[in-house]
């Protein structure tokens, strides 16, 4: 064990660029137009709601995702309770998502009044796997009037949240399908998948909705932000109406039409966005020289393997991961315990989410592939290095 | 009329700054060390959910308003919004708020899935009048077993949400006797209120919990952001569980204990807040200074008059209001259209909420002085200036 947690030092420490001491797991990389944009907001005093940099963002985030809009907001949990809202996502509904994801997913579900119904992931993508919940649903679901319902709770279940996990897209297609057949709206939470395509369409474009994430351990960062995806031009214009407190557009009066939300963007956080989207493809190229470095490297290594894309897909490999060939809670903690004690900031998966006290009691099929990722699984530093 | 509108037209000009052609309502004023700051998260890559600004930020806050204990957040609906939840506003749990507020006040209850119960203004301080409150609720309300029970609609009351309207002090000690004698926790909406005093303590202190907001139209500004005030440290400890995700502390594991939100406020967004609240005194200054102006000047035009804050208070005078002597609509918006066509921006105070369309069923007792103040209030210009 102790040879085995040596050599994984080792060979990260091998890759990472000498000059430090500490290995953070995800820090942002400012050098571009950062501090110009800023200093713009500052100088003309438009730092909040209104600005142009907050267009700016949605348009260049837009662009380069190919997705017809964006809506920037204050931050990931925000587009995915946004996204789920305007997707009808009510009290008491159900909605599916992993049970290895981040816990903001199920946050934003519970925000609806809904109830999160956890499914398993697949090694190959880390994310939900299509013919388990095929399998599954056929189960357990029926589809009356176009609505899916869950024969044992008998209650709604609305939408699928599938999750590209740690950056790496799952299987959009095989998803998608089954979304259809069971009338279940598919909302893609790609809060960590900015840069990462699936068969050439970049993830968050597949779904009728989708959720970024901008926080700061994220591929591109505005400090705290989000934004939502659609090709809809009316759930768009709804996504924007919504996150800005659903006030209707006059020269003075305060008429709100919805029980809207305050989860605009400021501007001096989209400032910082238009600044890191125009260095995001060389973020990406430079996030998967490290990853190929990684897994060439890793290649050598008896007893661990480094987690490579799936053949669909061309992952920004937000989070490098490895994974113990003999899944272990002690073995990973252990490995965990002495490459964090060498500097190198390492973490495991998140807690399965169906474990955590809050979510216990939720509805969930049988989540084995998801224990064995998370008892095999280490997240290794992944910051952009130039 | 069109003599009225010609008279406030030119008393506002008379007073503000010859430089300009336009006159924002509220604009903000960086002057201090905003740059420097930010520059220092850009510069150190520190620009998210951690760095030294969010907690120089909160010590700022809690040492200028004597509050022990401050919780930066990701704006003032958040505040309110987790001030609600903390107090242990449940699902079908009435609220008592102004119906003259900012749509976000009732926003914040709904989240709770609770419901807005609408109560009156008084003309002294354009917030909740105590001694109708206290008459309604005598009427209305029944105290078992230290719970306040709407006999009506059988639901609990769970809070009362006094707003600081535009910055001036309500009656706090009368309203917390209210408080009391009715078990109600009493949360202060202090959003608009930042440098604004009730009998020598600062608005927002004497709550169990209060909202500040530091929107980009707010007296101080972070771009978006808000904060929780509070005296107890045990509540503190749990708003800052709960805005961060309730995440347990721990080296490398995601371990969650409640349904927690991301509601942290970014540290770039704190670097500003710091360089702004050492401003602070300067811009509470210059914007009483020039409500004096205001003052001076409208008590020689007929027809209207200058709102002046209550005895018990010194105010902020976030937005300074005029009021028209005969409350009417077509009045007011005949002065509105001319002021805001010289440049001047003015506005209404909101549409009262009880008359929005998701909150026109919720309970309320008549609410004829908001109506009345709603009626003749116009903000009129109130930046800092320097």
């Amino acid at each position: 064990m102790k040879t085995l947690a040596q050599n994984i030092s080792k060979t990260i420490l091998n890759i990472l660029s000498k000059k430090n001491n500490v290995f953070p797991l995800h820090e942002p990389c400012f050098h571009g137009n950062e501090w110009n944009y800023v200093k713009e907001c500052i100088d003309t005093g438009w730092v909040s709601s209104t600005g142009q940099f907050v267009n700016k963002f949605e348009e260049l985030l837009a662009k380069y995702t190919g997705s017809k809009y964006a809506v920037a907001v204050v931050n990931g949990t925000a587009a995915l309770h946004m996204c789920l809202k305007i997707a009808g996502v009510k009290n008491n509904d159900e909605v599916i998502i992993p049970a290895l994801s981040f816990v903001a997913t199920a946050n934003a579900v519970s925000y609806c009044g809904a109830i999160p119904h956890f499914v398993d992931s697949e090694e190959k993508t880390l994310g939900i796997d299509p013919s388990k919940l095929d399998d599954y649903l056929n189960d357990i679901a029926i589809v009356r009037s176009n609505q899916c319902i869950n024969k044992i709770t008998g209650r709604k279940i609305q939408a699928v949240v599938p999750v590209h996990t740690f950056g790496h897209p799952v299987d959009l297609d095989a998803i998608k399908e089954i979304c259809e057949h069971f009338s279940l709206a598919l909302i893609e939470d790609a809060a960590e998948s900015l840069g990462s395509f699936y068969k050439g369409c970049h993830t968050g474009t597949y779904g009728l909705l989708s959720a970024l994430s901008f926080n700061g351990n994220k591929t591109v960062t505005t400090g705290g932000g989000g934004a939502i995806l659609t090709n809809d031009k009316k759930l768009a214009d709804y996504a924007k109406h919504l996150t800005t407190t659903a006030k209707k557009a006059h020269k003075w009066e305060y008429i709100h039409d919805y029980i809207g939300y305050n989860y605009r963007m400021p501007n001096i956080n989209a400032a910082i966005g238009c600044a890191q989207m125009e260095q995001l493809p060389i973020f990406i190229d430079l996030k998967r020289k490290l990853a190929l470095k990684y897994e060439i490297a890793f290649s050598k290594i008896e007893g661990v393997s480094f987690f490579v894309e799936p053949n669909f897909g061309k992952s920004n490999y937000w989070l490098n991961s490895i994974l113990l060939d003999k899944p272990s809670i002690e073995k990973r903690n252990f490995v965990l315990e002495l490459i964090n004690s060498k500097g190198i900031m390492a973490r495991p998966a998140w807690n399965l989410l169906h474990l955590l006290p809050m979510y216990k009691d939720c509805p969930k099929m049988s989540l084995k592939t998801s224990k064995k990722i998370a008892d095999s699984l280490i997240n290794i530093p992944s910051s952009v290095i130039i």
